[in-house]
């Protein structure tokens, strides 16, 4: 997919970020306990992934940077025949060397020495300050001298906000996997019974098309459950009446996929149901379209208020003028969240909305991004339309920023009243 | 399913085991980081779980012991508006004190003002000793006149380790779902093409019938891949000729099921396999008959270790006295792991085998315990007959201790050869 | 001083408090830090001392209790020219082992694999709960399955508060230090212009003798400086008509003394000064003289607030009737502080006042405890008579509890009013 | 003695130092503990004093440098008249905001609060990279957003290396006291017993004389004691016919002094002794008139090795060529150390030897200097002619480096043998 030339010209690009003289040190992720000696399925630290391709644990990337060359070493968990038994084959040292377009490899064991010799006479020590205190006190004291400290995240993060061809490659798989997963719960939603049935279909779907994970906690929220914003229990039982927000994406060889769809239980919209789901779309669709290079995403917000604002009061969930209510932000109670977010290798892609002056960072070419417009009608609010309670609605698609505009990546996931009547009706 | 009167009952056991003016304090599991901001889903710690059956995190149950009477206390998250429209609804002390059978219950930030009152004048303090020392730090801070610190999970765990009727119906139903999800990958095996595409299959219906997990990462593993214990990865071809070794089990309600099934991709056993499958099918039954009350879990170890080596020499596998083999440990290789081990809300129930003074427990009514023995023979092991090499067979059975001997919970899953072939011939 | 065999029975007397099947384990202090990399003069851990007799750090004392028996092992730094050439000598493992009854001697890098050795098959660990976390880490990883951690603190204080003969040698002989110091401070008052040349002079007696260092920071406060009970910056200058309060004592072979002693800069109290001086001295002397085995701490001090309030009421200083005075407190404005402390090798021995069921433990023949009543009127406080203000008394001395009563090892320290003046003229 | 103005100019030069839109913080020192509940005197922390003149814990200095201006604010302990009583009187918020020219003072524990706010939009944030990691953690984590951390002990050392007139003349006060103390010293030596009377001596010099603390721990080694460079324990018996190494110097008003004089105990030196003591002071001499800017410290440490290496072989301690040896750095055996460094707040000032670039800094106008040759002759080195064995010698001064060259600034402390014998014997 990704190929070692590609993970080369990442670090070179992120060694020209380095300040002459400096070292840079990523770690791996952590196996993390799910229960006693359980553990969750391992997941690889994405800026180490997106600077490395490595998928093991116990590994570090070192990059050191002289005044005018890089270097880059590779550490890799050592090969012991007797732990592999137990607990899987290691790629080592000497294969990693021939697969890695590194300068070395070496043992994770060394890093700490290792880390000694390369930083004589550097000035600059660049990881992750995220890293836990106990991993932090290591590198410190493997690197004493070394009077500058920063966050290699921020680099990683601003190059990792642009797309390559083969990263936006990846990211359409994951979403043709995530497409299937939400067809076939748009067609099976009418004969489950339960959240978490529909949340298996979706999951099923994901892992054998090779989706080994859900790139976050599916949300399967029917009825007003859909006005908890991370509902993840998926423990109700489906009302045929309501609506069921799903909000889930697949992970793909480490890159995520972020889709909601909000669908009737029954198969059919009722009236109001429709009167809210149109109003939302529509707000939905005209945001995307605004989506081109220099737009900022603070006016894709702005808008996405003003227009759902303007909703609410069309539909008579909010009173008075739209301009007073945008002010006093009522509308904030019913749509509380943001537009959307960037999206790569993680589902929440870091990439800062500010630069180091504090000025937003426009959408560039490249970049790919959530619109997640949505409403939130609390079943006990009695200040609005009976009808409307207990619905809760969100439509989000996956965008990439194009030269020229956008392209919607998810646009082969339906979205419309009509299309989802018809699916439903499709079903096996 | 477990009422709140047997979690009362738990609680009075254990606070018999604790010495007079003490206090014992159980934390609920710390959320775990998946990457960036997503969060793997939450798990409940075993023992706190065992205690309180609370679920959410941000939770201690305190036990605070007197000299002849004992008091409990829960603590939990603060309900709040603002943060449960985001990360869902939580229970909040006021419900909680309806609904669970402790003492008082108050707001988890309280939690170390208590401790300090409650710790007054007490001799000891009982906490998990794997907790986090930060963690740990809290509570001494909380209770500084303490001078004599102990593990709660020895006495919890060993109350874990006897099974209540109520348990043994959960497990049952975990179980019939494991059931399921390994007759369907009986089924499918043939018409699929990789290990993901099992495991999908497998996991789809765990999820489906309600168990929202496995209860530790499926082993999916073809040909010479089942030779490593813990293959996890699950992503080769599948290779028709080969066997496969499926180890899988839901946790259902927090408890959880273990089994292993070594099954032919083709449907279809080759005389070879089915040579090294019937041999260690026979110790596995074997094994499973001498479980009785006082049975010791090293006898069954040491029978195992015979039978199996017995096996490999009329297989040709091993060349030599049976005895001497024994002694000099060389079945060890192909049989390297334990013949079994405690399950319950863990996989690993984590009872010790021996008692405070190094005597080993025997087994006991109510127990259960994992049977698997298994043979692994490496593709590049040349000392092994040719037509043996690269199969890895365990068969694993759950194993309830009852008055009079043992039922076997996991009975209704098919594991003879010929039930086997004929299930994947009844496939869809 | 204290022979080998003394160390040994200490041990033996700890040894016999430890559980069976036990670890103990006593670390060296940890050297501080005074600025950059200079060091404060090394104290070794009284604990630790106590049992060990060992003055170097990098050191620690293991106690391995069996059912019966038990081993005793000591830890000690390696001995390596290149770095004795720097910082010191040191004893090594080789030399301890000949001069140290203990049962073997390592080098402190062995510790945690002794430990792990040491621990196997044991139920319970002792250390000090005042360690370091980092510390407690590495005993807490060493020492993985036992399950019951006490604070070893606990016994050995225990032990510590009844003192030996060879110990009372040696307070007699600190407090001979002492005495010498007090005697040159009263003689030189008169012609030393500034608190910090009374430091000077007492100090110097400390250390020509041979007391390397003051037991506490010495208080040397004149005039209303006496009233905040810990003023150590002692820079004043000294006023002539004022009083001098110097609370000072050496250490002398790792014991302490703790002398307090009252006196005019001028070598003569005022009338106003002799008043407030007498009654505190009279409070003083009866209750030292209450002191026998099987009296209370408690009555000591309910005793000392009567006299001291009765000494206020018949002076003016306190209006109305001592009962009710007592009953409000109000002499705890002029009286703020406890009757004396255990003293040993900490000047507050750390001997808990109650026992395990908070019971007060009574006085006991070989205990050493501080008497030191005190007087404290503020400057600024309108409601004294103007003639007191500004004056701070307190006259402390060390008392040995006998088998029949008390002994009074700092008697050699002039206290009268008398003494005192004629000590100031026969100066140099 | 230090004006607040120079405090203001001082945090001036370093606020030049700091990147536009950065944060420092400068933490006081934290009290060390001697033993349970008593500490050492306490000793602020050097780079914090230097720019804030404030002399009590609980304390610390912002500086928060925005684009061409600068605020600076201090954090000082809350006043609390229960706490002042036991442990001395607090200059306290609204009374530091009087003397020290700040922008403004705020109470200790609002820190992290402030720094939240002062740290909003900035990029980097300056503290001592050697503050422990709970330190560093609230540091961190009330600057979330920053993204660069350097070590702020660099800037300040490299103003501290300048001394101003002000700072002259602490340390000539200093060292005018520590040479009444080595005076004092060669006066008595003849009439005491111990090495540890000579140290009272020296110590009751300072204290007397206001210096309340010395510099770092005294060295009074006799005979072979002399070879262990950082000798402290003291306690030998001083034998009439050796040498005495004492190496002591006070801490005035928080400036150290730093010397060293070798004395004979008799108060006369042997012809052996003589003719090495008079070599060491040769070189020591001539490398004191190399003293001038711009010269490098390297050079007057390869001279002092090149003349001591001279003298070894004149006086047949070496054997050989003078160049070879030096090559061979024979002379290392019997001069180990450097020639000397750098003093001030601290008696090693961290001034680094080398710029960011690896450079070495050359000598400025302003820097103090020790000068401290040496040769260390064991007594069981038996290549040594046998009346060289067990003499240890070294004599150091403090250089002030001028304008045109130098001003030694302990020249007044005599170091002549004639001297030195004449000292001797006009003791009282």
């Amino acid at each position: 997919m990704i190929s070692q030339k590609e993970y080369k010209r990442r670090r070179l690009n992120v060694a020209k970020t380095l300040k002459a003289n400096s070292v840079a040190v990523l770690l791996s992720a952590t196996p993390k306990t799910r229960s006693n000696d359980t553990e969750y399925p391992y997941r690889q630290n994405s800026n180490f992934y997106y600077l490395s391709g490595f998928k093991e644990d116990n590994a570090a990337l070192v990059i050191v940077r002289e005044l005018r060359t890089y270097k880059v070493y590779l550490f890799v968990a050592k090969k012991d025949e007797a732990v592999e038994l137990w607990t899987g084959k290691r790629v080592g040292a000497k294969k990693a060397k021939e697969q890695f377009l590194v300068d070395d490899v070496y043992e994770y064991q060394e890093l700490e020495a290792k880390l000694k010799e390369f930083s004589e006479g550097k000035n600059q020590l660049y990881y992750d300050f995220s890293l836990e205190s106990s991993e932090v006190d290591v590198l410190k004291k493997a690197t004493k001298n070394v009077t500058t400290h920063s966050d290699i995240s921020t680099s990683v993060q601003l190059l990792r906000a642009i797309k390559s061809e083969a990263e936006i490659a990846i990211i359409k798989k994951a979403l043709s996997i995530t497409q299937e997963a939400h067809h076939t719960a748009m067609q099976k939603a009418k004969s489950l019974h339960y959240e978490y049935e529909l949340q298996a279909e979706i999951e099923y779907v994901f892992k054998k098309s090779g989706a080994y994970s859900d790139a976050y906690t599916s949300i399967v929220a029917s009825a007003n459950a859909a006005n908890t914003l991370h509902y993840v229990s998926n423990t109700q039982a489906l009302q045929k009446e309501s609506l069921i927000l799903i909000d889930a994406g697949c992970e793909y060889a480490y890159y995520a996929s972020d889709i909601t769809r909000t669908i009737p239980a029954s198969g059919k919209f009722t009236e109001a149901q429709k009167e809210l789901y149109e109003m939302v779309l529509s707000v939905e669709k005209k945001i995307i379209k605004m989506i081109e290079p220099n737009m900022l995403r603070s006016e894709l917000q702005k808008k996405s208020e003003e227009l759902l604002c303007e909703g609410m009061v069309r539909l008579g969930i909010l009173k008075g003028s739209v301009k007073k209510l945008l002010k006093e932000k009522a509308h904030k109670k019913y749509y509380p969240h943001g537009i959307g977010h960037w999206m790569g290798l993680d589902v929440h892609d870091e990439c800062p909305y500010k630069d180091a002056k504090g000025k937003e960072i426009p959408l560039k070419a490249g970049m790919v991004m959530t619109i997640e417009p949505g409403i939130y009608l609390d079943a006990a609010d009695e200040k609005i339309p009976k009808k409307y309670r207990g619905i809760g609605i969100r439509i989000e698609d996956d965008i990439l920023v194009t030269k020229n505009g956008y392209e919607n990546l998810s646009e082969g996931i339906i979205k419309e009243v009509a299309q989802i009547e018809q699916m439903s009706h499709s079903s096996l």
